[in-house]
C-alpha cells in the first residue's frame, strides 16, 4: 500500500535520511534533494519487495517493522542474510551492481519503509566526490558487520550467537533493563543465524541458563547487558560495543 | 629481507598494479605515481607483516606465496578471516579505518609481496573522483565475496565448502585438468573453512569420493571443474564461475 507523504512524514524521513551514514557530511541541497525524492510506504507481512536479479529501482530506509534479505540456492534452499529493522537501510548495493539487486528483500512484520530512487543515488556517487566518499564508509561499515558475521559464525556457539545477535540490537548505553521486540516469527532467527529451529530453541534455553534475560512470546527482557555481553563476547575479537555498529 | 626492485620487477609490480580493480579505469599518471612508491619485498614464513589495531603505513599485492588475514578473540582464538595468493590485495582497507589495520597478516608460505604506502592511496582516493569510485567497485567485490563466505558457512557441508575453496582458486576458463598448489599447512586452510583439522581430513575424503580430485601432499589435482563444481554449487545461490570474482 502507498501512502501519500504529509509534511510531518517528509519531517521523519528527513530525519532518518540526515542519520544515514550515507549522507553525512553532505551539503543540504543534496541532503533535500533526497528527502524530497523519498516516499513513505506501509506494507504487510510477507510482501516481497523484490527479488535476487530484479532490476533496482528503488533502495530503502526502514521507519518501523522489520524486513529479512534473502538469497535462494540452486538446489532450493534459502539463505537469510540479513535481518533489519528501524533506521536500517538496504539496496542501495544496487548502484554498484549495474542496477540489479544481488537479494531478495521481504517483509517479515508489517513495516513502514522510506524507499528512494537508486537513480538519484547513482547520480549523485558519480558526480559528487562527497557522497562517493560517504558510500565507501558505508560500505566499510558493511564490510566490518560481514567480518563479524563470519568470526561469528566460525567461532561462537549457537547459544552465543544468539546472545550478540540480542547485544547487536540493543542501545550499548543503556543502564538496568533493556526491552526488545523480536519478529514473532523465531524461525526466522534461527536461519538469520545459521541454526535449524530444533538448534535455535535448545541454545536460547541454555542462553537463559547462562545469563538472566527472560523470553516473553516476541519480547526479550535484558536486565543487564553486563551479563549477556560476558557470555558472548568472549568468544569473538570484538569488545562489547561492536565498533561496526558506531 | 628488503630486496632492491630492478626494472623488471618494476615492471612486474606495473602489471600487477594494472590488474588491481583498484586503479581501474584511472590515468596513466596515478598508476605511474603508485608503481613508482611500490616497493618489493621476499619474506619467510611465520613472518607477521602488522597486527590488528596496529597503525597502517602499507597496503600489499601479493607476487607469490601464500597469506593469511586473522584477528584473535577475547579468549585467545584465532580466527582465519582469509588466506590470499598470487594477484590479490590486503591492508588497502585501513585508510577507511583511520589508517589503522582492523586484521593481522602473517607469511603462511614464503612470498614475494609489492607494498605500497597507505598514505598515497588515501591522498588518492581523497583528491581524485574516478580512483574513489573505484575503490567502491573494489569494496563491492570484497563485500560479494563476503557474502558469499556467510552463505557457505550456514549452507553447505564441509566437503562442500573444501569444494568451493578450491574452485574458487581455479581458472573457470580451463579445459581439461587443473592442478592447485595449496600451503602445506592444511590445518591453515581448515581454520580458513571455520572446521577443527579432523573434520577437514574426513571432509576431504568425502570430497574425493563424491568428485575425481586427488590430493598429493600440497597438491591438488582436478581432473575437470565440472564433477567438483556439480557436488559443491548445488548449495549455493551463485552459479559456477562466482561472479564475485570476476
Amino acid at each position: 500500500m502507498r501512502m501519500a507523504v504529509s509534511s510531518s512524514e517528509q519531517q521523519t524521513a528527513f530525519s532518518l535520511l540526515e542519520r544515514q551514514s550515507l549522507l553525512q557530511g553532505t551539503d543540504d541541497n543534496i541532503k533535500a534533494l533526497f528527502a524530497n525524492a523519498c516516499q513513505a510506504q506501509e506494507y504487510e507481512r510477507d510482501k516481497i519487495l523484490f527479488l535476487q536479479d530484479d532490476p533496482a529501482e528503488w533502495f530503502y530506509i526502514i521507519a518501523s517493522g522489520w524486513i529479512k534479505l534473502f538469497r535462494e540456492t540452486m538446489d532450493g534452499h534459502e539463505t537469510v542474510l540479513d535481518t533489519l529493522t528501524t533506521g536500517q537501510s538496504f539496496g542501495e548495493i544496487a548502484v554498484l551492481e549495474d542496477d540489479t539487486h544481488t537479494y531478495g528483500a521481504c517483509i517479515v512484520e508489517k513495516a513502514v519503509l522510506y524507499r528512494l530512487p537508486i537513480s538519484l543515488l547513482k547520480k549523485t556517487v558519480e558526480e559528487n566526490h562527497k557522497v562517493a566518499l560517504s558510500m565507501l564508509q558505508t560500505m566499510a561499515q558493511h564490510r566490518k558487520r560481514q567480518t563479524h558475521e563470519i568470526e561469528s559464525l566460525t567461532l561462537q556457539n549457537a547459544s552465543q550467537r544468539i546472545g550478540c545477535f540480542l547485544l547487536r540490537l540493543c542501545d550499548p548505553f543503556t543502564e538496568g533493563e533493556t526491552t526488545l521486540q523480536l519478529p514473532y516469527d523465531k524461525s526466522l532467527i534461527a536461519a538469520r543465524l545459521g541454526m535449524k529451529s530444533e538448534t535455535f530453541s535448545r541454545a536460547l534455553n541454555k542462553l537463559k541458563e547462562h545469563t538472566d534475560i527472560s523470553v516473553q512470546g516476541a519480547k526479550v527482557i535484558i536486565p543487564s547487558l553486563d551479563a549477556i555481553s560476558g557470555y558472548t563476547c568472549s568468544a569473538c575479537s570484538n569488545e562489547f560495543p561492536c565498533e561496526d555498529l558506531h
